[in-house]
């Protein structure tokens, strides 16, 4: 079992990575302070490991559930709303505690709700898929889609502690699967080289989910991310390496319709956009570009644009991004393996160079 | 001119109090970041001081409206979204300015989508009721209603700047008006004695609108307020005597329905509530109660429960209120005149027979 404290001054909470955790109330049970509860899960992961977390629960005066929809079409106010009508239609008060059992989606609108139930309330991650187990469980960041842009309305909101299992990962859909491995490619592209070697030497016991690798992984990007954010906890200036590959992939889920690429593939083809934009920017040579497309090929990810998308497409986009401070455009480039910087004034036209290059029409 | 800050580390703003501030662009410009803006007033006030406001504000690259329906019914999750839909449709970014033009419906709907908004943006309040200017300047308290509690769902999120123009105050309808004035005479019942005498002296200068005397008085209220919130910003302990006369008084509104009592006629009826109760706990004599009840006469304010509001229907409410603190009632009494205490274990046939001796059935 890996554990370690994300550093946040009063807010710090720790992250448990392991397995059998789930069953075993001795590890929620600490960080739950008054005497109700209410998870949020969905209805694939509900019938998986629902009753398994309930088991250890049975004792509070309250215990609800709210079931939502799956998937990243759901993620929106309307849903959300579900959240606030369980807890009121139950009475649950200030000294409630949410549980998010589920992926990236139901921790990010659980995590929200959360944070606007009564001004906020306690919640405690419980990921279950690869993606929200090395980029949900540190970093803040929670809320809901709008149909004209992705997580454009949130907070930032710390949970009570993140229980990481790894066992929930043996259920998880390969595509799934695959889009959590971009996530940790990504981490050993930004800012931990001797972590990207380490994928390359273990991508094959990281591909059959071998549970040791796997919280190897899961614990070696939960520190990196810890890292870039505790200095910069509301996103002003370092922590926005983190995005690296992001603005070119929200560009692609938005335009392909929220749901049809998972957020993981969009942001693989992404950051070969990046390192490609690098490239052209004399940051990383070519060769680095093969082992990341090689690495992704073997995670069965996508290394280009979709087919049907225009360089028009993604820049209409990634005007309204977050990442669009006062006209300019911000991205995040590579000056080497594990060295990523963020940068305002890219030329447009190499943007677009980099974009055709990578399939984009 | 009245003006102070409002200290909370980096979070701290001004509030500038006075007339002829709504024209003038040089109390506005220093504490807009961006060259984007965004007002989000009603179709009340828009028509009486939007062109004054956004003479100033011609200058930024974006300075958008959106005008919301007027009233508490409209505090809701879907108005909030129109905010959202407006804000992504005109593509503001992190670095835009939300400025709240209108009364605490308005001010608490604006803060909580700048709260959200990319989670989180600047923003701006310009109170134009009496009781937004008094009661929520400060305290950064944001947030909707849900049909089943009011203020249920919010964020803590702090204004950059608050301009209180006592010259707004003229248009405000007699009602409204009247409400404020029942927060005013709060400030001086939970924490300043010699306020209230104040106001007993100056009741007639403040019923007239006097700019003067209001100005002394938001100017005395937000200061009260600004020292009880400083040292709680989150709401653990001391700032719940602000709510004196809230618990009751959304009870009325909630069960009445939002809208037919103002919510500063709810909080009088609510105080004088309190006041009963706190004298049936030994804490106040039936003198200051007359006084009271005096004061909200002047200003045609209720001093008794709804007459078709049983005693059952405030206790059933009062259940899910955010004061319940595992099952126990929190409620806010005065030991003595501008001496406000949180008590925990109010004994529940008192509060029914102090319910029932203000007219409750």
């Amino acid at each position: 079992m890996h554990s370690f404290n994300v550093e946040l001054g009063e807010r710090s909470y720790p992250i448990v990575i392991g397995s059998k955790l789930l069953g075993d109330s001795q590890y929620l049970l600490p960080y739950i302070r008054g005497r109700q509860v209410c998870v949020v899960t969905n209805e694939t992961v509900a019938p998986l490991y629902l009753a398994q977390l309930l088991d250890g629960l049975s004792d509070f005066d309250k215990f609800d559930v709210v079931e939502l929809p799956d998937g990243e079409a759901f993620k929106t106010l309307e849903t959300l709303n579900r959240i606030f009508d369980t807890l009121l239609e139950q009475r649950h008060n200030r000294s409630t505690t949410l549980i998010a059992l589920g992926g990236g989606v139901v921790g990010d609108m659980c995590g929200f709700a959360a944070a606007c139930y009564q001004r906020g309330v306690d919640f405690i991650q419980v990921p279950t898929t690869l993606l929200a187990q090395v980029d949900s469980s540190v970093g803040g960041k929670t809320g809901v889609n709008h149909p004209l842009g992705k997580n454009m309305i949130g907070a930032f909101y710390q949970p009570r502690l993140v229980l990481a299992d790894m066992d929930t990962l043996g259920t998880l859909p390969e595509r799934e699967f695959s889009a959590g491995i971009a996530e940790v490619i990504k981490y050993g592209l930004i800012c931990d080289a001797p972590f990207f070697h380490w994928i390359e030497s273990n991508i094959d016991a990281l591909l059959i989910r071998d549970p040791r690798a796997l919280a190897y992984a899961v614990d070696r990007c939960c520190r990196d991310k810890a890292e870039v954010v505790a200095s910069d906890e509301r996103e002003g200036g370092r922590r926005a390496i983190l995005n690296f590959g992001h603005t070119f992939g929200h560009a692609i889920e938005a335009v392909q319709g929220y749901g049809r690429w998972l957020h993981g593939e969009a942001v693989a083809a992404g950051m070969v956009m990046a390192l490609e934009l690098s490239r052209l920017q004399g940051g990383v040579d070519s060769e680095l570009l093969e082992r990341v497309c090689n690495l992704l090929q073997r995670a069965q990810l996508p290394q280009r644009s979709p087919e049907d998308m225009r360089v028009d497409d993604f820049l209409r986009v990634m005007q309204v991004d977050k990442k669009v401070i006062d006209g300019k455009l911000r991205l995040v480039l590579l000056r080497a393996l594990g060295d990523a910087k963020v940068v305002d004034d890219t030329p447009m036209e190499k943007v677009m160079e980099a974009l055709r290059n990578c399939g984009a029409r």
